[in-house]
């Protein structure tokens, strides 16, 4: 009990100095922000072998814990992915502050001038497992948008965040922004997390970056607005329409380009017309070595009914053969995760109906659901991206990180 | 125990057939929905003798139940306030459509075509007090947005509520529009309540309407996204450069035209250098009966430490005396509601800096509190005003009760 009262107080304390911190960063300059994330990256660089030690300490621990090869991929870090990690911050430091412009400004009769301008959302706090970069991106990304950030890395890159997270403040430092404007949750205790997910008084929107595990318990247990996705069970959908060379073109993509992300193709769904192609799909999935669980098309094995709504996040698809383009749309309402999903068609109309019948974050007409990335919309970076209704939807960048206020100004108006 | 089972099944059904028809309401044309708006004002314009029957009713159970004269005033009802609501019906019916909109529209050099357009939230759930207009403000501004919604009226207005409701669902009808679109949970049980604030499955976003002890109940209760403040704490601030004319004129609106609204005055800070002032504003208001509870003025009764912060409702208000700027500033930040604050001065970089280091829902510069309003901002009508940091702020009217998804066309576009 003894621990878990010096977590919460550790985490009460944590919360205020980033409250504290928020209020400076809101109305802090463009310039500074920038300047800290320029300094961070140069810091990341110089620091390329201490980040390294550290990274080596936290390989060292993934072997005895006996993490996956997969976890300890995404645990490495070499001289390219720090690179990556510096140029990254500089690329956000060179985005346009979201923080402050008007979004939108009007008249009334009544004499007041409205603004809609932007404004931080506060603090978020981002929970992570393995990834160490997540700790450069997602802080940089909230420093952009003007918000405090309380990082609480997976145990198992302890080592690496902090060593990186010591960049960030240097860059803070190098700036005069507050320090408490980006913190490190400096215990590996999971008890530090179910705090956070209760401390509504002192984070706004909580990020979890992870596996299904993870987001699941946060969407559970959280008191604090979640910006997450739980799961991408992408479809995409060949319609009568469809053109051959196309439809081969982007399923290929679409499953096999890299099948571990949120974007992958997830299930096939074939319109009755155009049964011959989809065969044709299907053949070219098994030849490159995907396994095609298949119902009406002569795949590598038959699908049951726990294929549908399956998320692989491997080298296997789900796929079936639809009645026509409604009889797909009602599979997808009723399997999907309302993350991506895709119509390869060259009927406008089927286009049309597919986008407007379906509220999937982001819905793709002839073009690979791989393209689900904040970085291939023109956002820059993104923390992640979310499938809620609410605020942010899709890839999460630096402005979707925001809020906003009205701001009225007349000339001693009063309402009559 | 039964009694809630039942009670549970009961919206637990109301609960699914909204999801359902908030499927269809998604993609239902403009057109049809004002048609709904408009039969349903013309249908109340009709029954208004049977609307008032219904309220009559309602006002011999209130008068049983021994309610406030406050409270049986919002319950009445009259041919002039049914009137409004049939025009408020129409007014919304003429409001632009905001699904479908296009808010963002971009090209990416990998071919993509993005368009950022909005999408209806899915499913709303109002749960308001005695006031049996809301019904129809509600319904309406939902049904425009595009949203199914449960209406959850008080039992103290529950047959003018079931009255007003009739006209929506017969406006629904005529449009050829599923009927489920609004529906009226037809028990008095304050269990639904709280089976409502827990329908994270069926119900999107809950919105209160009632007074703080309603509003504080839901906040803490639902597990459902909330829209809705709860306290307008609304502060002026008259700065040293306050031109006298406009500050008199403001702050009486502010605090006199109606007391009783989110939007009136409850705090008057005067800057050291305007005390003069400050004195005349004062005196003003206690000339027209209102009680000054003063720190540093002479005002009605000496102000206490619960004074800072209150919500008085009512001809009262709190005033104090403040070093500068950052005084007022930090006042506001530690006792304010984020609802609206207002500054009174000619100089602009005051302005300025009241509105940058400020983050209130709405924050004025010489015009008066008063015009914290969906209508007065040009909006139509409202169904709240929201505090919270995410999705809706300020005013909430059809355009916020919208989400939005991506359109991303191409020809064949695979990611490298």
């Amino acid at each position: 009990m003894k621990d878990n009262n010096d977590i919460a107080d550790l985490m009460a304390e944590i919360g205020q100095r980033a409250r504290a911190a928020a209020a400076i960063l809101a109305s802090t300059s463009s310039e500074a922000k920038e300047r800290s994330l320029t300094e961070a990256a140069d810091c990341l660089r110089r620091n390329a072998g201490v980040v390294m030690e550290a990274n080596a300490r936290d390989l060292e621990y993934g072997r005895e814990k006996g993490l996956t090869a997969a976890m300890m991929d995404r645990l490495a870090l070499d001289a390219d992915r720090i690179e990556a990690m510096a140029a990254g911050l500089e690329a956000i430091a060179a985005q346009a502050d979201p923080v402050g412009a008007t979004i939108a400004e009007w008249d009334r009769p009544t004499g007041l001038h409205i603004r809609r301008v932007r404004t931080p959302l506060g603090v978020v706090g981002v929970i992570y497992e393995s990834r160490p970069n997540v700790t450069a991106d997602a802080g940089a990304l909230c420093l952009k948008s003007g918000n405090a950030v309380i990082l609480r890395g997976g145990s198992e890159s302890f080592h690496s965040s902090s060593a990186i997270y010591a960049c960030l403040v240097e860059g803070l430092r190098a700036a005069g922004l507050p320090e408490d404007a980006v913190q490190l949750v400096p215990t590996r205790d999971r008890a530090a997390v179910s705090e956070m997910l209760a401390m509504t008084d002192s984070i706004d929107v909580i990020v979890p970056r992870g596996g299904k595990g993870l987001v699941g318990l946060v969407q559970r247990e959280a008191r604090v607005p979640v910006f997450a996705h739980l799961e991408g069970i992408v479809h995409v959908y060949v319609d009568a329409a469809a053109d051959p060379d196309k439809a081969l073109r982007v399923v290929m993509n679409a499953k096999t380009r890299r099948t571990g992300i949120c974007g992958a193709a997830e299930c096939l769904l074939v319109h009755r017309g155009a049964i011959d192609l989809g065969q044709r799909i299907v053949d070219m999935l098994m030849e490159a070595g995907v396994e095609v669980r298949a119902q009406g098309l002569k795949g590598s094995l038959p699908a049951t009914a726990d294929d549908w709504g399956r998320e692989y996040l491997d080298m296997k698809i789900a796929a079936k053969v639809v009645d026509d383009i409604d009889d797909a749309i009602a599979h997808i309402r009723r399997y999907g995760s309302q993350h991506t999903d895709c119509i390869l068609t060259e009927d406008q109309a089927a286009a049309d109906r597919f986008f407007s019948r379906l509220d999937s974050a982001i819905l793709m007409h002839n073009a690979s659901t791989q393209f689900a990335d904040g970085g291939e919309f023109g956002m820059g970076a993104e923390i992640g991206i979310a499938t809620g209704k609410m605020h942010a939807r899709g890839p999460v960048g630096a402005e979707q990180l925001t809020s906003f206020k009205y701001l009225v100004s007349a000339d001693g108006a009063v309402r009559s």
